[in-house]
């Protein structure tokens, strides 16, 4: 369905560049070989190419633009702030595709302080808007390592570290402005940006986690929340990794809203996380197999709440009830920057292959246990780091090829990949939990659901044919 | 549109209630005029009419009766608990279309401790469900006055007086079980039940809020909450309509995630609450012109966190700095049962005329005085009785039209809303924030997005089109 190129108009396609320069302004029209390379260059994966790259400077240069590239019957992809791992921002054509950059769209930011909303246009960098919130004692609080564009965040709908409290992208944004692909160009607002709102079909949500496929999300209303004003963090190694769900039960049932962060780090990704830190006094330098990240927030001062207080009553209950076998306390920071380390602690250590599942809480363990099993026969070298959101599910089944096993092919990869992809779908669960779809996951996207729920594929096709009958934007087939 | 019957198969009108019978057996098919009339009679408004009630006991049998329907040109309408109040549950053809009874449908009912989901059957009703979740410490935190059925709630995404706390139903459902439209009778599963999920497009949120029109919610996966082991309540008379908003925001801003309820209510929504009722003490006998009800709520026992003395400190620096006059502490059940009891006390009064408006926080109380004075110019004999969910913008803009002051006629009914919606518009409302879009709203639902944005009224036909293209199911027309 994506080669169905659109049908060439009035617009020839060597007079596309002059008509864009002529909308947009010469400096922020590029053509092919002329293209920055950040552009082309995804954070995971090879570089693309592309026909032109058009950073349009409103939302209306935008809607010209796509217009403009439909006469000329040229493909439209859609780019943030290029932070996505799907590939689904990078232009793969420099016959057929235009790259959009939203990252001069930055006409509306409109805080609202008694709704607590932000109408803000899709170009903003997530790290941006929270500066600009914090002196009203606000934020955005769908917390990621990376630093996306607002834009690119609602078109994946992204989770992050923050959503077994926050909730993701979807249960923040009450509003989008979008440019469609046809009409090409149209300007269609869906929603008011009111908290409650039942007065039509919920169309907006469509466009949440379509990666760009639909139509350009060019601006959005989103819900914002108070900045707590404390936070405690403990690192704990559970005695044994099965106590590692009853004990998340537990601070659920105990705190429930103040829990907002709840992850799980196999040794594996301690080590990289750890790299290079001198935290040799934690837990006496015995790294455990597998260690949970816990934090508990809240808008109450202290002295009302002791956070850090109830973090290690309940450590001491658990050391003696001998689920807990020891945990770090008092290094929030350190904490964290472990947290956030691993990932490129990975890096430093070969070639990664990051795959962003999650899984029902009863089959995430044995998921582990499979998965590794799975690992050691077919691909002995690979070792395995896996770590993530385990408070809603989210697992990062990383895995680390090192320089000195030779070449990680791609052959290699797709049979990785339809493996533990298999049984994935075995315990039903996830192959994208909160990356989105791109082309790096079409092949994934169609045998997952062709195993799980074929009319899935059937009818996000006909959605898909509806708002965009000539195959004009996006790098997803979402008929498979 | 929905007059545009389906065309007419294999099956004859005439044969449909045998074929009907037997595939749910003889109880549980009623003809015509033999249908109890709590099918026919909704909440609010006028009752109707069908060809058959057809309470399907499965799933299965009720994918069939909507094969069989759309086989015999015969449309289809679902009700749940028909507790819903713009009377989209409600059949009005006694020749054309069969009322589809969801109450049977109860075979599943899963409920996963771990994950905190409940995988649930359309027919089962809120109070029922948490009955069964309550020994596990965990409810479905949307909480109404009302008692609906869940797929009722699902189809019309309920809000509720804890939504500033929980969300509303869209941001408590995991996945969907629809049987379609079209082909009649198709099962679809949307999700999987997972907390974390972006690897399809969102096709499972069109039917939430989708009014039962694009086909049937079979079986709904939901999120739980923990249980409150505590809740602090009190009902604030602020010194001046003025504070209302300073004193909501710093309220949110000091408390956040624990401020599960912030309703506001007109006096003479606390005189109809107050009916009856010994309270002569509250106020001093002077009730103010307006006042909140605000609820704090926690996981944590009161001796880890006092929130009635959080409560009690605040409003006590409140009396000091004079944005408070008087306040009720320690009658959380009498608070409640006030707000509980406004829409019956109304309806003591005469007859109820009600609004389900919500609106921009900054835009609400210039919405009351204006509305007010419209009322006052048009109809004067109407009493404004306007109370609701403050905390999220919700307002239900009730009157009464005294029995003194003759026949309320459609004709009034007309300008009145014409009148009130067009103000709703012009300051950026909804006309239904929480009750979902109904025969009732049919006309104000064409009228507001007409004013607001086309766009949305031609694209919501054509995804109901596609769905739905024989407009076979539900009572209204997203087209307008």
């Amino acid at each position: 369905m994506l080669n169905a190129a659109g049908p060439s108009g009035r617009v020839s396609r060597s007079s596309f560049i002059a008509e864009a320069r002529a909308i947009c302004g010469e400096a922020f029209v590029q053509e092919g070989a002329a293209i920055e390379p950040r552009f082309l260059q995804p954070a995971r994966y090879a570089a693309g190419q592309a026909a032109a790259l058009v950073r349009p400077g409103s939302r209306d240069e935008a809607a010209r633009v796509i217009a403009l590239a439909a006469a000329a019957g040229l493909r439209v992809v859609l780019q943030g702030a290029h932070t996505g791992l799907v590939r689904a921002g990078t232009p793969d054509d420099a016959q057929g595709e235009v790259l959009l950059s939203t990252e001069r769209l930055r006409e509306v930011f409109e805080l609202d302080l008694l709704d607590r909303t932000l109408r803000v246009s899709a170009g903003f960098r997530l790290s941006e808007i929270n500066e600009r919130l914090a002196p009203h004692g606000l934020w955005f609080p769908v917390d990621l390592s990376a630093d996306p564009s607002i834009g690119g965040m609602v078109a994946h709908n992204t989770g992050g570290t923050r959503m077994l409290r926050y909730g993701d992208v979807r249960a923040n944004t009450l509003a989008l402005e979008v440019v469609l692909a046809e009409p090409a160009g149209q300007v269609l607002r869906l929603g008011q940006g009111l908290q409650k709102d039942n007065s039509a079909l919920a169309l907006g949500q469509l466009f949440i986690g379509s990666s760009g496929s639909l139509g350009l999300v060019s601006e959005v209303t989103i819900k914002l929340a108070p900045l707590p004003r404390q936070r405690a963090v403990t690192l704990v190694a559970p005695a044994a990794l099965e106590h590692v769900f009853p004990l998340y039960a537990d601070v659920m049932q105990r705190w429930g809203g103040l829990v907002s962060a709840f992850e799980g780090i196999s040794r594996a990704a301690l080590e990289a996380g750890l790299h290079g830190q001198d935290v040799a006094r934690w837990f006496d330098g015995q790294l455990p197999d597998y260690a949970m990240l816990i934090e508990l927030s809240s808008e109450l001062p202290g002295d009302q709440l002791d956070l850090g207080g109830l973090l290690q009553g309940w450590l001491e209950a658990e050391f003696e009830s001998g689920r807990v076998r020891d945990a770090v306390l008092d290094a929030d920071e350190a904490i964290w920057g472990l947290r956030h380390r691993i990932s490129e602690g990975l890096r430093a250590q070969g070639k990664v292959i990051g795959l962003d599942l999650s899984l029902p809480r009863r089959h995430f363990m044995a998921f582990r246990e499979r998965g590794a099993a799975w690992l050691a026969q077919r691909f002995p070298q690979l070792r395995l780091a896996d770590f993530g959101h385990l408070g809603d599910g989210g697992m990062h089944f990383n895995m680390v090829w090192p320089a000195s096993a030779g070449a990680w092919t791609g052959e290699q990869e797709l049979t990785l990949r339809e493996g533990l992809y298999a049984l994935v779908a075995e315990l039903g669960g996830s192959i994208s939990a909160e990356h989105g779809v791109g082309p790096q996951l079409q092949a994934a996207y169609r045998a997952h659901w062709a195993m799980v729920e074929p009319g899935v594929l059937a009818w996000a096709m006909a959605v898909q044919k509806l708002w965009d009958p000539h195959a004009r934007m996006g790098k997803v087939d979402w008929g498979g």
